[in-house]
C-alpha cells in the first residue's frame, strides 16, 4: 500500500490527495529551540555543537542536492541521514515549486528563505519560550505570508525542521488538555526525559489562550505554520507527524473553519508512543517511502524506529504518489539519490 | 491615453500587457546602497536619517497600509509622497499576489521578506560597492527564486526601491558604454553631482565582465533583480526607470535569450535627461497613472516632475489598467487611498 487514511473520513483524505494533482506550494518552516541543548533530547545531528545547523543543512540540501553550512548532510550521532532526503527526491522528480520559512532560525541557510521575524525559542525546561508579543508579531507576518502564497497555489504543503520539536509539541498538546505523546526520531525514545521536561515546562502554564500557551512551551516553528495556515484562503497539508498535531490544535484553536490535515510517514503511524491518530484534531494520511525494502541499511533504518519523519517527508512522499510515481519507482530514486549524496559525498 | 509604447515593437509590448492578465507575482526587491549618503544625490526621504528607512517603509505600506518602522509614510523633504501609494492603490485594486525581497537592507522591514544574503552597497564614489564573491552569491540565491517563484505564475513583475538608485544605474551603464543617461526624483535633477560621482566611480573599473561592473559601481538591488529574471523561466516585467535600463543590460549580458520588458511611468518617459528610450535594450512601456489631473496637489506633483517613479509605480499602474480600471478609476481610488494614509495620518 502506498498510503492510507490513519484518521479521518476518506472523502476528506482523498480532496487532499487529489489536490496534490493540482497546484502545489510547499513550504519549509524551520527554526530552533533551546529545548534542544538538553542532552539527549534529539539526535537531529551528529553531536550537539551540529544540531543547530540542522535545520538549515536541510534546506540546502533541498535546493542544491548538498549542504553548504556544514560538509556532510544531517544525521544521527551514528549517521543516519536526515529525512530531507526523501523530501528531496520527492521534488526533485515532481518539480514542485519550494520555499524556505525562517521561523526561528539560530544559522541562515545559504539558500533564499523568507523571514517573519520569529525569534528562536528559548529552553522551555528554563522558563518562557518566546515573549507573547513576539509570537503574535511573527504570527501576523506568518499570516500575510500565507495569504499571498495561497493565491498562487490551490494547496499549501508545509513541513519542518526544528531539532527537539516533539518535546516542544508535547508540551503544547499537555498544556490543552490532549494527552503528552511523544514521538521520536530514535526507537528508544528517551520517554522519560521528555515528559519531566514537559511536566516542568506546562506547570508554568496559567492561562489558556492560545497565544500565552504557545509563547510557554511552544517553539517558534509553531507560531510559522500556524500564521501561515491561518492566512491561507486554500487547504493546507501539515507534512509532519506530533509536531503538525500540536500545531493543528493551535490553528484549529485561532480559527475552527480552517481547511488541514496532516500527511506523515507510516513509521510515526505505526509508532503506538506516538499515537497521532489520538491526538490530531483532524485528518491524519500516513505514506509509505517502502524504506523498510531497501538495499541501503541507512534507509532501512527508518523502517526499523529511526528517525522516522521530519522536512516534510511524509508530505513529500504522498506527494509523488499523488504525481503517480510507484513505491518501487519512488524507492529507487531515494536509493540513487542516497548513493549520490550520502555515500558519494 | 492609458499608456504607450516608448520603445520596441507593438507585438512584444502587448504581450507583456496581455501577460498583466494571467497569473501574475509582483515582486518588491529593495535595498540600500551607501552612495544616498552623499548629501543632496537623493531626495528618498524627508531628511538623511530617514533615507535608509525609506525601502522597508515602502513595502510595509504596500501590505499594511501603513508604515511600521516610521511614523509616516516616506516623502521627499517637502512632503511628496513615495511613489509606493501608487502602486498600493493597484494592488488592492487587484488583488495581485506581491512579496518583498531583501536585496541589501540596512533596516528589515515589519513584513514577510526573502532575504538573499545581498549586502548593503557601499558609497560607489569611495570605492568597490560590494565584493565579486558577494555579488555571485547572491546573484546565484536570486535566481533560485526567481525558478521557483516563476513556476507560479505566468509573469513576475519586479518592482525596486532604493535610495540613490539611479546614480548606481548611471554608473553601471556608463561603464558598460551606453550614455549616462541620469534620471531622479527631482525636477532639478542633480545633473552635475550625480555626472561627477559617475565619472569618478567609473574610472575604477578595468574590468568588462558584468559581474566585475556590478560589484565596483552598482548596487545590491541590480544583483536581485537581474538574478530573479535570470532565473524565471517565465517573461518578467521589469517595473521601473532608468535603474531598469540597467538592470537590463545586466541581464542581457548574462543571458541574451530572457524575455523582457520595461514598464515604467509617462513621468520617466517624458524625462529628456533620463532618455529611457536610449537606454533601455528592451521593450518599454510606459504608463499614465494620470496624477496631473488630480485634486491633490501632493500627487499633482508627480506630472511636474518629482519623484516621477519608484516601487514598481510604473508597472503598478499598467496592471490596472490591464485588469480592466478606467484611468478615471484608478485615479479616484489613488486618491481615496492618498487621503487615508496621507492626509489622515
Amino acid at each position: 500500500m502506498k498510503w492510507r487514511i490513519v484518521k479521518g473520513e476518506k472523502e476528506d483524505a482523498m480532496k487532499f490527495f487529489e489536490l496534490l494533482k493540482e497546484n502545489v506550494v510547499f513550504l519549509f518552516t524551520i527554526g530552533n529551540t533551546k529545548t534542544a541543548e538538553i542532552p539527549g533530547i534529539t539526535v537531529a545531528g551528529a553531536n550537539p555543537e551540529l544540531i543547530k545547523y540542522t535545520p538549515p543543512a536541510d534546506v540546502e540540501l533541498l535546493y542544491y542536492g548538498k549542504c553548504k553550512s556544514i560538509d556532510a548532510i544531517p544525521a544521527t550521532p551514528d549517521g543516519k541521514p536526515t529525512p530531507a532526503l526523501i523530501t528531496y527526491t520527492s521534488l526533485r522528480l515532481t518539480q514542485v515549486p519550494f520555499f524556505v520559512v525562517d521561523s526561528g532560525l539560530m544559522v541562515k541557510p545559504k539558500t533564499p528563505y523568507i523571514s517573519i521575524g520569529a525569534p528562536v525559542g528559548g529552553n522551555i525546561k528554563d522558563g518562557q519560550a518566546m515573549s507573547v508579543e513576539e509570537v503574535k508579531e511573527s504570527f501576523e507576518r506568518a499570516k500575510k505570508l500565507g495569504e499571498h502564497m495561497s493565491k498562487l497555489a490551490d494547496i499549501l504543503v508545509i513541513g519542518e525542521s526544528i531539532p527537539a520539536g516533539t518535546t516542544t509539541a508535547g508540551a503544547v498538546l499537555k498544556a490543552f488538555g490532549v494527552k503528552d505523546a511523544v514521538s521520536s526520531s530514535m526507537p528508544s525514545n528517551p520517554v522519560e526525559l521528555k515528559r519531566s521536561v514537559i511536566e516542568e515546562a506546562v506547570k508554568r502554564v496559567n492561562s489558556s489562550d492560545v497565544f500565552d500557551v504557545v509563547a510557554e512551551v511552544g517553539d517558534p516553528v509553531m507560531v510559522g505554520v500556524a500564521g501561515i495556515a491561518v492566512g491561507s484562503s486554500k487547504p493546507v497539508l501539515l507534512a509532519g507527524g506530533t509536531q503538525m498535531a500540536a500545531i493543528a490544535h493551535i490553528i484549529k484553536k485561532i480559527d475552527e473553519s480552517k481547511d488541514i490535515a496532516i500527511a506523515t510517514t507510516v513509521y510515526v503511524a505505526d509508532d503506538d508512543t506516538a499515537d497521532i491518530a489520538g491526538i490530531s484534531p483532524v485528518t491524519v494520511m500516513a505514506a509509505d517511502p517502502g524504506l523498510g525494502d531497501s538495499v541501503k541499511p541507512g534507509l532501512r533504518a527508518y523502517a526499523e524506529g529511526f528517525v522516522k519523519e521530519g522536512v516534510g517527508a511524509g508530505g513529500a512522499t504522498l506527494l509523488s504518489y499523488a504525481r503517480g510515481f510507484s513505491k518501487q519507482e519512488f524507492l529507487k530514486e531515494i536509493e540513487k539519490d542516497y548513493e549520490c549524496i550520502v555515500e558519494f559525498a
